[in-house]
């Protein structure tokens, strides 16, 4: 039986072997990180090494960065409560506390007439599509392009910013939000005086020693030009499908876009049925995010770009990492081809 | 050099074997639980098995069980905006969110006149005391009684209650909430539908693995009658202080107690210097609960028992686990002892 080839890097990624020896090396560290004593000292070490990493891969100099249990809570630290504007394309962490009123052009874009009252992602998780973050924007979803794309949190112009460990192979259940020193935060989650007095809680401190090391070995990865080469085979999966299928859509194509990210919408043919054929044949892709346990709705995304039903229930992503070689895509693209000339057969 | 002692399991405890090896194995599961392909179908399957032994092991049969970054997420998520009464001496987490208006007794139990809208602790963390749980209670900090003592969630009578994993040989930074079946709750952290819609985010995977593989240790460790020789131990630390230190008071001496936890409280000697003398001669102590991010407060618990200020910030916790020998623990009597002895001195 062939390998299983998994193509829903958007969703999670495999934990980095940096990531995973900095997990086994911290689950000898005993202490509390707010114990005084050597103990607690030592696991107050690997915490701080861990921001000190972070922040440094972030380009966040100087900057805060509140460990949270993952982009979702620190979205929900970063906006609840606080009314701002936003995409339907956000990621469902948003859209729980943004009124989805900011207009999406046909090409993804999202225009932000009031940035100081506003959010918006930098990278789609469906589409891969890239915003210009407007300066002075007030909070962005930085979670899809930490690690695949190059930024400097200090130079994007926003008040804070959120991000995820396990989209850029590390562990998941951590993440952070990062803040321009001096920016005011209620703590939601409250006890502990721990993060400064805006997250209490004793500290995930496997998961953060996990998210220290993965942070700095996406950075070295990006810095080194793995993603051009990421970027090279999810053309050459474009092209190969572009030619061969011409009811697909390949949504984004043209835009700017994360390197790994292909968005395949082929009118008809519901993505949920896609991925369940996909995954048979072997392959792991998705139809939206995953994050709506299990749900395989229809994308808002695309319809917030204008596409019809009929379009946007048709939606896959296919979401590559460092570790999908070419040969797996084009494995990947006969099989769905195959499936691809079935339905045409069908829908014909 | 001696080896260090560690006399600290109520503010963290050493990750267990079990623990460790479900994590070290779920570090090879690829996917997002919420994905629907073969990858997330693997990851949801251990969440599930994690939920099922924490289940087990709290004696929840039937009733939900909701994963959160620790128990101060769930006490926020159990507590917050509901104008609960709770006592002065409950963690920090639930303070957060209740009125401190319970009274304490001197014996440090607390008195609970309208149990649907009160919360209680199940055990304190920096006496040990147990308390009664009346019937019909909203909410009980449940997190350092699992695996110490043996209770069955279904038969305390409380609506709701909390737990961690770090308090049992599970790692920092998860948690969970369980409640009755069919209680309404809302979600504090949204987005996703994780946890049926109780609390959106990514699962913490790997520690949601080293927590299911923790619980069912501790509670075989439990019945298997490992607590009853850590009291024994216990007691003859208490035993041998008892007799040489006649200023000190063993407090919760007597009443219900954790097997583990011995609170020493010596007028006028002020508990964090005790803890910074035992740091340099080899023993993690702490004054107070750990929580407060090194903050070496004096405890209120001890003023909510009504003991004066001198003696309340003369008060030290010793909380051991199944680990510490007799040797560690006379050890450390010999050290304290000294020490003792030469504030006493310049004391008189």
């Amino acid at each position: 039986m062939a390998k299983r080839v998994y193509l829903d890097w958007n969703a999670t990624t495999p934990l980095r072997p940096e990531a995973r020896a900095a997990m086994v090396a911290a689950m000898d560290v005993v202490g509390n990180p707010s114990s005084v004593h050597a103990e607690g000292r030592a696991a107050r070490a690997l915490v701080e090494r861990a921001r000190a990493q972070i922040g440094a891969a972030l380009g966040a100099d100087g900057a805060d960065i509140v460990f949270t249990s993952g982009a979702t809570e620190a979205a929900a630290l970063a906006l609840a409560g606080r009314g701002l504007s936003g995409a339907l394309l956000e990621h469902d962490a948003v859209r729980a506390w943004t009124d989805g009123a900011l207009a999406v052009g046909a090409d993804g874009r999202v225009n932000v007439p009031d940035p100081a009252h506003a959010t918006l992602q930098l990278a789609n998780s469906e589409t891969g599509i890239v915003q210009d973050l407007p300066e002075g924007l007030a909070v962005s979803d930085l979670t899809q392009g930490f690690g695949k794309i190059p930024f400097a949190f200090n130079w994007l112009g926003v008040q804070m910013g959120f991000v995820s460990a396990h989209k850029l192979g590390g562990p998941k259940g951590i993440g952070a939000l990062i803040l321009r020193r001096g920016t005011e935060l209620a703590a939601q989650i409250r006890g502990g005086g721990q993060e400064m007095g805006r997250r209490a809680g004793t500290e995930n401190l496997i998961g953060i020693a996990g998210f220290g090391a993965a942070a700095e070995a996406a950075q070295r990865d990006l810095a080194g030009g793995v993603w051009d080469r990421v970027s090279e085979i999810r053309n050459i999966l474009e092209k190969t499908l572009d030619a061969a299928a011409d009811m697909t859509i390949s949504v984004g194509k043209g835009a700017p876009r994360l390197p790994n990210t292909l968005c395949l919408a082929t009118p008809g043919w519901k993505g949920e049925t896609q991925v369940m054929q996909m995954d048979l044949a072997g392959f792991a892709v998705s139809a939206g995010s995953a994050c709506s346990s299990g749900k395989a709705r229809r994308s808002d995304v695309l319809g917030a770009m204008g596409f019809d039903a009929a379009t946007a229930q048709g939606a896959i992503r296919v979401s590559l990492g460092p570790d999908v070689t070419e040969e797996d895509v084009l494995r990947f693209a006969e099989a769905w081809l195959k499936d691809y000339r079935r339905f045409k057969a069908r829908a014909a």
